[in-house]
């Protein structure tokens, strides 16, 4: 503890991320996609004109805030960029949620909104989750500062469809609705065709997940143009350039190879239907998921020791040393062969 | 005015950073620097093993941070590094700055500073600037809330010498003084020896002008454990992962070309004292720089009227419309054959 730093600092418990191991493990940890980035992206990388990174980059990003546009059908000024989707949603939080009211979250989701909560000095009160798991949508209350939660949740799985994302929206309308969608890809139903009816809809996404670029920090968020405006506001008085002249590139690229996009996250949907079917053989209880992991446990092995035995046969999966979810493991989607090993192993270790 | 923007949102100001032009323009508005990266950035670049993007990036940036702390003759757990200095400067103001007890900045100072104490509801109070355009160290006041200047200052160009820094330090002990050392490599002195003496001083520094990388977004800070251990805890409630995979190979890849770095610095300087000698003959008023820029004005010629003709002639400069800097130009340090462009446009404007 030291004396320069400001209360903040003092009483901040700061998020922990998954491990991210030097050793050659099968990594089935931290959610990425098993399979790499849309072929353009090397060719954008190999292309980049290095001479130009001497010159700042276009603080707008405006060719990569177009290229989402476009994929999502609505106007440049709709569109928000960051440097990953968790800068999208501190600043979204630091621009909206510093309310006078509490911001409504679920009970369990992505643990990070708690620290941001912290990091603002936002009060906030959690919804315990339904009986199959889902988000209470119909508790969120109207008399909120906000209202935030993945859809599909995390490390659930489960998610909402879009009409009744709709329905939380029809009732809460004097707040900011967040919808962290960094999953959405993998099965789920997009909220984005809601922003042009709610002013208050704010739905966030990464290219972390279903565009294979966790390693290039690329997140953004859609909604109305004066969400937006906010956004831009809290970022102009942060850090004029955020998004660096190659991750732009990058990005855009990615964003044009609807194909390979489409063939990945299919092959990682048909290799969770399968490894949940053979987990469920297993006799594991696996929550259905419409996200690029699946959260288990089993009825008789303790989840902590199936951490600890996988991570000594070199497989990494995710714990959450918490209450609600000390029973369970989250296994993110590999390819098929990663997900034999995993099935192999589990099998020495409940057998 | 969104009703849906907090309180905060609705009174920023945000910085305005200098113009990032589409057109073929003669850029001296930005302080880049007119040379290349170093030729292992763009090897580092074309070799990047594309499909490791998938992955996240290392968290702690370490490789990127051990060449820092080898560079600096510093440990590894004394620098911080970000998403450029700008964001590494608003994490300091938010780590360090929250004060009971008003910020000390000078009157004339990089203008984004103001902007993070409005953005975190920071007190601050400005000191005019001495008679020779110097930051007044003797004035700052040892019961402030933190100190901070940059050295050389922007957009003067002053530098004080590190024993001028040690003076200030010995008698600031109770709050954090920051030295943002943007510009110090092209001809500055750096207080980065004094960290191991003062566990209150933090020293920040950026790839984006004497490293030509102002397109990848990479900065740092250099000091105590105390200091740097606060900035982390900050960093880890805000973005696990600021500094992508690309950028941090690039960075380690600029810091061991000590040749290039050098020799591009050394052209720098050069060109700007030829600089000052041809606006001098030209009746400029021309202040002394340690930087990659000058602040100019001219007895005769109004400084928006000349900055209006450049613009005509497709030469950039910047000019602040502030009652403390109407009169004057910064003109960044650019080519010999770019800054001859400058002097015949401006010959014909003031002749």
């Amino acid at each position: 503890m030291s004396k320069f730093w400001n209360p903040i600092v003092r009483e901040l418990t700061p998020y922990v991320p998954g491990e991210q191991p030097r050793e050659q493990l099968i990594k089935l940890n931290t959610n990425e996609n098993p399979y790499p980035p849309a072929p353009g992206v090397e060719q954008a990388l190999r292309d980049y004109p290095v001479d130009h990174l001497r010159l700042y980059p276009d603080p707008e990003a405006t060719a990569l805030r177009q290229a989402l546009a476009e994929a999502h059908g609505v106007e440049l000024d709709q569109v928000f960029v960051g440097n990953g989707s968790d800068e999208v949603l501190a600043l979204a939080f630091q621009a909206f949620f510093c309310q006078d009211k509490p911001l409504s979250m679920p009970a369990i989701t992505y643990s990070f909104y708690p620290v941001y909560c912290r990091l603002y000095g936002i009060d906030y009160r959690t919804l315990a989750l339904g009986d199959e798991w889902q988000v209470p949508l119909e508790a969120f209350s109207a008399d909120s500062g906000g209202v935030i939660f993945a859809n599909p949740n995390a490390p659930t799985g489960h998610g909402h469809g879009r009409e009744a994302i709709a329905a939380l929206l029809e009732r809460v309308r004097d707040c900011v609705v967040l919808v962290d969608e960094a999953y959405v890809d993998f099965g789920g139903e997009s909220a984005v065709p809601l922003v042009s009816r709610y002013p208050n809809l704010l739905v966030t996404g990464t290219f972390s997940k279903s565009r294979s670029l966790a390693g290039l920090r690329l997140g953004y968020a859609i909604g109305s143009r004066e969400l937006i405006e906010g956004l831009e506001r809290i970022k102009n008085s942060f850090n004029s350039y955020p998004i660096d002249s190659i991750a732009n590139a990058a990005g855009v690229a990615a964003l044009q190879d609807t194909e390979h996009f489409e063939a990945c996250r299919e092959k990682v949907i048909t290799t969770r239907e399968r490894t949940r079917r053979r987990l469920s053989e297993l006799g594991f209880e696996v929550l259905p998921s419409q996200a690029n992991f699946v959260l288990v446990r089993h009825p008789r092995v303790d989840a902590a020791q199936l951490f600890a035995g996988l991570r000594e046969r070199a497989i990494l999966v995710r714990h959450f040393n918490t209450e609600a979810l000390r029973d369970f493991m989250r296994i993110s989607i590999g390819t098929d062969d990663e997900m034999d090993s995993l099935i192999e192993v589990l099998e020495s270790l409940c057998g």
